[in-house]
C-alpha cells in the first residue's frame, strides 16, 4: 500500500545506468539552474531605491549608476565562475573551492553557510510568492503559511520524481517571465521614447544634500541581493549532459546576461517612469501598471514573477542535496545524504531540504522580511571564500595568463567581502543569528566526521591475522508459557547447540509451581529455570540471569538470547501484546554483549 | 538519565506485597472517590433554577420540591449500591453488574459508555475548574487550556505516584469544601432566620400559568447533574481496606449523606435568597456574597469551589484505569492495561486517561459547555443498566427480602431511565455523537477480543504431541566489506553451522570484483555469494536470495539471516550510519518465516 502510493507520487525506480538520461541539456539547465537568480529582478531595483528614499526623491538618479555597478560584480561574478568552472569541471561550489585551496575549515564554513542559505531560499522564495498571490487576491490572505506548504510539497515531490521531469514542468514559466519582462521592458522603453510618459525626474547628476558614501554602500549591497543564485551554476556542473564544463560555463554566460538586462531595463524604467517604492505595490507592478494599464497584460506579468518566486525556491532543490551529498562524501554529514533514490536523485537532500524549509515557513508564520538579510549574506559568505580560494589557486598553480585571472577574483573578493560587511554593518539586528547558527553547524561537521573516522578505525581489520573464532554456543529463551511460538523456539535451540536453558520469570508461587509442573509433562528435553519477580518487571530478573550465564560462559561460548515473537497480522493488532519481547531487545542490544536471535512467529488470523 | 527523571516524577518502585500498604481507609476513600460527585454542589442547584426560569421568577418555589425529588433520587441509588457493594464485593461497577445479569453485550455497553464519561469527567471538571480560577482572574482567561492542561497533568504524575499518597494530597481540599459549604450553609440559615434577609420570594405553592410536567422534568433532570460521581464508590471495592465491602458500604452511605444536605442546603438557601441563576455569577457566589459579602470567606470559598471542581476529575483517575484492567482481563481491552505500574496503580489506564482528556481540552478549546449533558447522559447510561442487572439478580436468585430489593432497584431504574430519555429528548443536538461513539468502542471491545481468542487458539499445544523439533541450519550472513564486525558474524555463524554464505550486494562490476579479490586473500572458510543490484538497492537484491535459500533449504535447514548491526555509543550516532540493518530486519521479520539473529558490534568511541 505504502509502496504503491510512493510509485503513484514519485513514479517507477530507475537503474543507475539510466542516470546519463537524467542529465540536463543548456537550456532545461537555464531552466532549472537560473530561476533563484532571475527571479531577483522582481526585487532588486526596488532594494535600492528603498534606501535612496532615505535622501529623498532627488536622489532616485543614484540608482542608475548603482544598477552599473551591480551589473559590473554581476561580470566579476560570472567571469570569476566561468574560471571556476573550467577549474572545477566535477562541480566547483564555493565548498569545493575554498576546501581545495583555503583548507578544510575554511571549505565546512563556505559549505555551512550555503546548506543553510538554500533552506532559506525555499522558505523565502516560497513565502514571497505566496505575498505575490495574496496580494493579487486578499481573500486567501489567512492561508498563506499553507500555500507555502502547498508550495513547497509539491516542490519536493517533483524533485523526487527526478531532475528531468522537474525541468520539464519548470522551463516553461521560466521561460514565460523572461519574455514577459523583456516584452514589459521593450514596450515601456518605446512608450518612453514615443512620449507616452511625463514624469520629473531627478536629472542624473543632480546634487543631494543629505547623502553619504554610507547609505549608496548601502544601497549597493541592497541592490545586490538581485545577485543571489549565480552560484548555483558552478555547484551542478555534474548535472550537465556532456560537455558538462562547456555547457555549464555557457550557461552561465546566458543566464549572466539575461538576468543584468532584465535588472537594468527595468532600474532604467523604474528611473525615467518616475517610479517611487511604494509598500503596497511592487516596483514592477508599477511599471507595468503605467505602461500597459490594468489589463490582461497586467495581470498576466503578475502572475507570472509570482510563479517565478516560487520556481526560484527549487534552484535550492538542485543545489542543497548535491552539496549535501558531496558534504557526506567527505564524511561531514551523514552517509544517507550520498544515497541516490528511486529516481536518482538525492532523495535524503531533497526530502530534508523540503521538510527543514517548510518548519522555517512555520516557525516565521511565512513572514520571512526579517530573513531576507540573513538570505543575502548566506550568499555573499561563500561567494568571498570561493573567489579568495580561486585567488590562492592562481598563485599557487601559476597558470598562464594568471595575472588577470588573480585580478579578477581578487576584485570580485575585496567586492563580496566588503558587501558582506556593509550587510554586517547596517543590519546586524537581523542577522546575528548566523554567527550562532554556523559555529553550530561547522561543529556538527566536525563531531560527525570524527565518529566515522572512529568507527571506521574500529572496524578496521588485519586480514592476515585477524579470522574468525569458532567457540560453542550457549543459548537462552525466556518463555511465558507452553505455547507453539516456545515450541519452535526451543526446537530452534536445540538445532543450535544442546546448551539451552528455558527461563521463565513468575510472579506468584503458584504461577510457578504451575509452569514447573507443566513442563515436566511437556518435557522439550530443555532445563527449565524459574525467577520470581516482586516488582512485576520480567525484564529486570531475565537480565540479571543473563548477567550471570555471561559472566560463567562468555569465555567458551557465544550467548545468545532467543527471542520468540510472534507477528500479528494487521498492525493495529501489535498493540493488543505487551511489547515485552521488543523491550527486551532494545536492552539487551544496547546494553550487553549477547547475541539476539528472534524467531518469528506469523498469526494467520 | 530518563529513569531517573522518571524516579523523581514518580517515586522508587515498589513490590507487589507492598499493595496491602496502598489500600483506602474510609476517610481516605472519601477524599479520593467522593470529590466528583460533591463537587457537584457547586453547579446542581443552578442547573435546576436556570431551566424553571424559563418560566418566570414565579417559578423559582419549584425548585425546593424538585430538589427533595433529586434527594430522592440519592437515596434510591445509595440504597441501590449498597446492595451492589454487598453483591460484588470484588467491585461491582456498572460493567459487572450489567455484564453479570444481562450479558456481555449490555455490559460492554455499560463499560464503554463509563469508560467515555470518565474521559469527559476529567475534560469538564478541569475546564470548568479552570473557569472558576479565569472568572476570578480574567487576565488569565488567554491561557485557560494551557492552565486545565497543567492540572491535567499534575493528576496524572499525582495518580502514578500511587493512590494513598495522592490521597493523602486530595484529602485536605475535599475536607475544607465540605467545611466550607456547611459554614455558609448554616451562617445563611441563622442570617436567614435572625431575619436579616429581605428577599421578595413566590411562596411553595404559586401558581405559575406557563408551567408544563415536561419543563419540570427537564429541570429535574438538569438537578441530576448533582448526582454524577455517585457510582465511584461500588467500582472501587478492591482499593479499600478489608473487611472492603463494609467499608465501602459506609463510606457510600457518608457521601450520600454530605452530598444530600450540602444539595438540599444550598437549594433552600437559594430560595430564601431569592436568587436568580445569572450567568456571570454563581448561585454558590451569590448564596456567599449575600451571606458575607466580598470579604475573605467569600473568596476562601469561591477558591475551594474551584479547587474541588478539579479534584473531581481526580475520581476518574481511581475509577478508568480499574474499569480497563477489568476489560482487559476480559480480553476486551489491550492486555497492557491490566499491567501494575512501578508504583502499583495500573499506569496504562492512568496515562491514556490523560492523554484522551487533554486531547478532549485542546479539541474543545476547554471549552466544555457542549459536553456537560453528554458527560451525564454518559453517567445515566449506566445507572440505568446496573439496576436493572440488580433487577434480573434479585428475580433469579431470589435471596431472603428480595422483593423490597427488587423494587427499590425497580423504582431506581425507571427513574434513571426516565432521566436518561428526557436528556436525550430535550438536549439531542448536544449528545448525538454518543450514538456514534459508542458503537465504535464496543465494536473495538469486539475486534480485541476476537483478536486475543483467535492468538490463543492458532497458540495453542498439545502436551503430548507436540514437541521441540530438531532440524538442520542455514546461515545467511549479508556483509558488505570485511570489517571487524563481520569477523564477528561469520565467527558466531561457523560456531553454529558449516552451512554458511555471505551475501555481498554490489552496484559496480569494480566494487564486486575488489570484493571477490579482497574475500579470497582473507579467506575465512565461508563460500561468499556476490549480486549485482542495478537499482541501489541492497535490500531487494538481498530478499530475492534469501527466497532462493528459503525454497531450496526450508525443508530440511531452519533458515537463519544473521544481521550485523553496530551500536552506536551515543544515541545520536545513530543517524550518521545507514540503516540497512534495521530495515532488513523489519522486512524479514514481517513478510518471511526466516530466524534473524542479531549480532551487535559496540562502538567504543
Amino acid at each position: 500500500m505504502v509502496g504503491k502510493f510512493k510509485r503513484l507520487l514519485i513514479g517507477r525506480p530507475m537503474k543507475s545506468a539510466e542516470i546519463e538520461g537524467e542529465k540536463l541539456t543548456k537550456l532545461k539547465a537555464l531552466a532549472v539552474l537560473s530561476s533563484d537568480a532571475l527571479s531577483s529582478v522582481a526585487y532588486g531595483t526596488e532594494q535600492i531605491l528603498i534606501v535612496l528614499m532615505a535622501a529623498g526623491f532627488a536622489a532616485v538618479w543614484y540608482s542608475i549608476p548603482i544598477s552599473i555597478a551591480v551589473l559590473g560584480l554581476l561580470l566579476i561574478l560570472i567571469f570569476s565562475y566561468r574560471q571556476t568552472i573550467f577549474a572545477y569541471p566535477t562541480g566547483g561550489g564555493a565548498y569545493i573551492v575554498a576546501k581545495d585551496n583555503l583548507g578544510v575549515p575554511v571549505g565546512l564554513l563556505a559549505g555551512g553557510s550555503l546548506l543553510v542559505d538554500y533552506i532559506l531560499t525555499v522558505a523565502v522564495s516560497s513565502s514571497a510568492g505566496t505575498d505575490a498571490i495574496t496580494s493579487a487576491f486578499p481573500s486567501l490572505h489567512d492561508h498563506r503559511v499553507l500555500i507555502a506548504l502547498i508550495m513547497i510539497v509539491f516542490l519536493t515531490i517533483m524533485n523526487l520524481r527526478g531532475v528531468t521531469e522537474a525541468a520539464s514542468v519548470l522551463a516553461v514559466p521560466v521561460y514565460l517571465f523572461v519574455i514577459s519582462i523583456f516584452v514589459l521592458i521593450i514596450s515601456g522603453v518605446i512608450k518612453y521614447l514615443s512620449g507616452g510618459i511625463h514624469a520629473a525626474v531627478p536629472e542624473m547628476g543632480t546634487t543631494v544634500s543629505n547623502i553619504s558614501l554610507f547609505l549608496l554602500l548601502k544601497a549597493f549591497s541592497s541592490g545586490c541581493s538581485a545577485l543571489t543564485g549565480v552560484e548555483a551554476v558552478s555547484n551542478a556542473i555534474p548535472n550537465f549532459k556532456k560537455p558538462a564544463e562547456k555547457n555549464a560555463a555557457k550557461t552561465l554566460v546566458m543566464m549572466g546576461t539575461i538576468l543584468g538586462a532584465m535588472f537594468i531595463g527595468i532600474s532604467l524604467l523604474a528611473y525615467w517612469y518616475g517610479i517611487v517604492p511604494n509598500p503596497k505595490e511592487t516596483v514592477v507592478s508599477q511599471i507595468a501598471n503605467a505602461t500597459f494599464g490594468r489589463g490582461i497584460i497586467y495581470y498576466v506579468i503578475q502572475g507570472i514573477t509570482a510563479l517565478i518566486l516560487f520556481l526560484a525556491a527549487n534552484t535550492a532543490y538542485s543545489a542543497f542535496p548535491l552539496l549535501a551529498s558531496m558534504l557526506a562524501k567527505d564524511k561531514f554529514m551523514p552517509r544517507m545524504f550520498m544515497v541516490r533514490g528511486d529516481r536518482l536523485g538525492f532523495s535524503n537532500g531533497i526530502i530534508n531540504l523540503g521538510i527543514l524549509s517548510a518548519l522555517l515557513v512555520i516557525l516565521f508564520s511565512g513572514n520571512t522580511e526579517n530573513l531576507i538579510p540573513l538570505y543575502a549574506l548566506g550568499v555573499f559568505i561563500p561567494f568571498t571564500l570561493s573567489q579568495l580560494g580561486m585567488m590562492m589557486r592562481w598563485i599557487k598553480l601559476k597558470p598562464s595568463g594568471w595575472r588577470t585571472k588573480l585580478i579578477i577574483n581578487t576584485i570580485g573578493m575585496l567586492t563580496t567581502l566588503t558587501i558582506s560587511l556593509i550587510f554586517v554593518l547596517t543590519k546586524f539586528s537581523h542577522i546575528w543569528m548566523v554567527f550562532i547558527f554556523l559555529p553550530i553547524v561547522i561543529f556538527i561537521f566536525y563531531q560527525t566526521n570524527r565518529h566515522y573516522h572512529n568507527t571506521a578505525e574500529q572496524l578496521r581489520i588485519d586480514i592476515l591475522k585477524d579470522k574468525p573464532i569458532i567457540k560453542g554456543n550457549t543459548i537462552v529463551v525466556p518463555i511465558a508459557g507452553i505455547t507453539q511460538v516456545v515450541k519452535q523456539s526451543i526446537g530452534y535451540a536445540k538445532s543450535v547447540t544442546d546448551n539451552v536453558v528455558a527461563v521463565y520469570v513468575g510472579f506468584t508461587d503458584e504461577d510457578i509451581e504451575r509452569m514447573e509442573k507443566k513442563w515436566d509433562e511437556w518435557n522439550p528435553g530443555v532445563r527449565l529455570i524459574v525467577l520470581r519477580s516482586s516488582y512485576r518487571s520480567v525484564i529486570r530478573p531475565l537480565l540479571k540471569f543473563i548477567n550471570t550465564v555471561e559472566w560463567k560462559n562468555s569465555e567458551t561460548d557465544h550467548i545468545t538470547v532467543l527471542i520468540p515473537q510472534f507477528i500479528t497480522k494487521h498492525w493495529w493488532q501489535h498493540i493488543l501484546h505487551n511489547q515485552t519481547s521488543l523491550v527486551l531487545r532494545t536492552y539487551l542490544i544496547n546494553q550487553k554483549n549477547v547475541i539476539i536471535t528472534t524467531v518469528p512467529y506469523h498469526l494467520k488470523r
